[in-house]
């Protein structure tokens, strides 16, 4: 199936599961007035009996499912079908995030359900060694967030960037790097992009904000100004 | 949160991961009308991604999810949310499934996490052992799918949906036992009611048949023909 | 096949897998050693690939394995086949630790298989409930280690011990009941025993002691104080 | 710590759960043997608790563990513990096979414990692309078990050896595949050395032959083979 095509830099706006019903689709919406606004691709995730509401009522993100199973339409009691993600309306798909683990041949196999349905597949690795195996799995998107690096300096942190970016892209160039460790203003949004990420995202930093739509357009806002200073070199 | 009343003898259209969308829909649209007709309480499941559709279509059944995880909202990132389901509509949930077996330590919390929603649940056990085990949590329902029995004799079914309902009464008889193995006709329908279950269901024999609207109908009446014979006792 | 008696009040010793080789060994000759000394039944966990050896060395405590599968004999690549640690002179086993939580389905199993070759089964809970679910699987003793109470106080404590002991022991009083949670000195061995346990033991109170066999004497010397106290009532 | 260097073409004796104590042990002697008499390089696989006895009572085979974890000395009850592997014995271990498979997480970290101790790694894939996956993660031999071969015809499989191991060596040739579907016979080992694996193997070709210690020097035999004639080419 014809998968959409992503807009770089990316941001993706991932409430993880704080959010549900109303507050998740009040900031789906606001994140899909943005989109447009600025001209900026966002990725919006959301609990799976979510998805076809916030779908239904936005035009411009990218609705994406937390996580998916590798199981055909059958038998499978309480295993999150491809098929039904993708009628919902979700586009984009996390897989192997730190707070859901898959083996490897599960993802490999998670993978190929997602190319086979359109589904653009943003895969999450723990370290540089876990990031390069995955890149021989040709995902749309690699999210590098390595555990190692919580705590440290932003210094290491921005050779961690170009590093993990130049060796991925190596690899297979036409995947996309994702880098999203802490970020928790727009600041740290512009840095990771101008750094060479293709794209960033947020969860507590929007989640925890005072005013979380506020706090969404900053980062969208310092998407473009990365953005736009990239253009200009 | 209260709890709906569940009536007896009750039927489960499970149809796991089969359908999904609009056929999801169908089958959901034929059973709510079915419930009201027949009088008959009808559980019917559905992927995540399709419980807020079927539900805001249905009036009459009673809209279940095939899996939950005992997360609280926060962190979580891809799993499956009770506060999502509930909001969705969703008003029963299966657990430890044969299909998605749960840890001890996780059914424990997931059930205490769908008294506190409100959510009726439907524990499945594997054997007598584990259902003495789990009627100690007091599910609201127990469903006995021995793997043990595949493939043997009706008679020894009915003592053994004889004995199984008996002695998880006798721990809890407030639970209601569900007993399903192998229903592929109204006539097992009628028959496993017959013999004391409070309720049963069916997965293949419904969306294997010819007509699976027919199919549902056939065990939908098989419930109140067994539910008229016992109520002249 | 036949199971050994267990003498009570009984003693844990379970260093995890902070010790292997030589030093788990000498721990389990001392304990092995305290055992006949001052007549106290002594289980003694180790690593699987250390069992063996430890059996070979020692003639009193009743060598333990951390964990087991359900498997037989046959295919099975990296599982813990039960036979191999019958074999290799393990006579208990501990299943369902928090660090290795298992599915119902297997716990079910896994005591079967115990039963099924003569293996004594510690089986773990982490809160009330589930204690009571595991009781009705007739383990022998049912270790009882709620997470909700660490950090409390000493009094609830006690009134945990008594009243799960006591419920313990209403669904079958064949069952021992061995409390452990935070067992660092041998006053808290006192305690436990006092207060109606089975039995108790330690993991980090005599690891991380700077004299391990002393703190394990300690704590042997006041199961031995406990019981005395407990024979003149 | 230093790693044995791995002769080639070497064979794998992997009995899996089938055998234990006395047989295991009596199988492994036999291997030890043949791998003198034969100049082969053997590895034989055991249960944990097996490992140190066969070690104690072989000299010229590499002892092998079929799984373990990635925990260091500490706390983690119940898991395979790499330091009492190594201490018992085992020079090598196998992960992520299709019945123990792992999450890419973990045997990225368990890949990495292997290297700290000196223990070499045999990793398994169940496809081409888990294979391109994890020979980024550098593992001294991969093993190509691909499930979807399972029935398909022998010419097929040929060429399936000869893909997979120039894909695997374009990636890193340091790395020594192996190949082992379906083997069963002496015939079987020759033509997949032939075909240019560094190396074969079998469970149920010996297991369940009327003669296991002969059927492994048929294998044995065939290795030996293959290399006289691989050397002349």
């Amino acid at each position: 199936m014809k998968m959409k095509k992503i807009g770089t830099p990316f941001f993706v706006c991932n409430p993880k599961s704080y959010l549900y019903g109303a507050e998740s689709l009040a900031l789906a919406k606001a994140a899909d007035k943005f989109a447009v606004e600025y001209g900026v691709e966002i990725f919006f995730t959301a609990p799976f009996a979510d998805l076809a509401n916030i779908k239904a009522n936005t035009e411009n993100i990218i609705v994406t499912a937390q996580h998916m199973d590798s199981l055909v339409p059958g038998r499978g009691m309480g295993h999150v079908l491809p098929e039904s993600l993708r009628n919902a309306g979700a586009e984009a798909v996390f897989l192997n995030h730190a707070e859901h683990s898959l083996t490897l041949t599960d993802l490999v196999k998670t993978i190929k359900r997602a190319k086979e349905l359109g589904i653009i597949t943003i895969v999450c690795a723990d370290c540089l060694d876990e990031a390069l195996a995955i890149a021989k799995l040709a995902p749309d998107i690699l999210l590098c967030e390595p555990t190692d690096l919580i705590g440290t300096g932003q210094t290491s942190s921005f050779d961690y960037i170009i590093e993990t970016t130049t060796r991925i892209k190596e690899i297979d160039d036409s995947i996309l790097v994702m880098q999203a460790s802490g970020i928790s203003t727009g600041e740290d949004v512009y840095n990771t992009i101008i750094h060479g990420a293709d794209g960033t995202g947020a969860t507590s930093g929007i989640i925890k904000a005072a005013d979380q739509v506020k706090s969404l357009e900053e980062m969208i806002k310092a998407v473009v100004r990365a953005r736009e200073e990239l253009s200009v070199k």
